[in-house]
């Protein structure tokens, strides 16, 4: 069995949101599963003196244009959130502690949560919204709320970010192919390339 | 008759190196001509707030991995060269000197500078050696050494970078079609979306 691709991403990265949407599909083609991560860009980008693409001169509205055309390139809804960049401790709490019991359960709930923020505009770092989101998935609403605080998920999450830091992850979306590291959504045809032969 | 591609690099950028041995190919798929800018990522660092790749930390290591590695995906030669960054006034204003009278042999001097620092290492920032490279491209010698010194090219170079930030170049490579900005190679595929169909 080939190890399966190690996905990580931020729930308030507008390319991670689009790998996101693309991810799964491109590991199928390969006969590939996926691993996600949920990694909180904060903490990162404190290690590495970075800033939210946005915050940053001329750069950052060059984004905000990209993100909308890379979203029509990809072939993916995408609308700007009012709020942004957003605190994404609940959400990547949510997914954590789904996944302990059910990853693929977990990425089906992920996708619903990014979709809510990335197209409709909900701010998921707010607990009764994510609540809302993640009720109509199927998800315990008193349960989830449960372990939003439960200090066990807390921890957990704290370590899924200490190890993706150690393994050098900088940026939303980052993928490990047999543990070769691809920054970045325009990263997934050199993805693509070295699924297909093994390397380049 | 279609507008030129705009094409903005810096000499010691490795990205734009690639996109040099690659934009003119794509460009003439569209029956386009390009027009070849260079720029001073120091000076543009400035205006960002930006600091060189591999200072960033992890981001740093991460990227000279890219480097070869995006270079290989792209079929170009590359060698990280010893001495990087490196500043480039004087590759910029050999080229900017040669654009005035003959626009394609500019570009071809700058494709041989670049070949010159990222296939042997050569550090074109240094004058005796950039005089070398150009040399061998019939370039005069001595007439090369005084447009390095001569005020009015090192003026028409400030006035080039100035131009680019007040477009919104804030990186390198930089491409501008029809109006519309690109930044990094990795838009390359998008840039060619974008001839093919006027727009998405």
């Amino acid at each position: 069995m080939p190890t399966p691709i190690d996905f990580y991403f931020d729930f308030s990265s507008p390319y991670g949101y689009i790998a996101a949407e693309k991810i799964d599909a491109l590991a199928a083609k390969f006969g590939r599963a996926t691993d996600w991560h949920p990694v909180l860009l904060g903490a990162v980008f404190k290690e590495t003196g970075m800033v939210p693409l946005t915050a940053i001169p001329i750069k950052g509205d060059y984004s905000k244009h990209d993100f909308a055309r890379s979203a029509r390139f990809h072939d993916v809804e995408f609308r700007m959130p009012e709020k942004f960049p957003i605190a994404t401790q609940t959400p990547a709490r949510i997914m954590l502690w789904l996944k302990a019991a059910d990853p693929a359960r977990a990425v089906r709930v992920a996708t619903a949560l990014l979709r809510a923020y990335f197209v409709h505009g909900i701010d998921i770092s707010d607990a009764d919204h994510a609540l809302a989101v993640v009720a109509k998935q199927g998800v315990d609403r008193a349960a989830a709320r449960a372990a939003i605080g439960d200090p066990a998920i807390k921890d957990a999450l704290k370590r899924e970010v200490e190890a993706a830091l150690a393994r050098g992850v900088f940026g939303s979306p980052f993928v490990f192919v047999d543990g070769e590291p691809f920054w970045g959504l325009d990263r997934f045809d050199q993805v693509e390339r070295w699924l297909a032969r093994g390397g380049f």
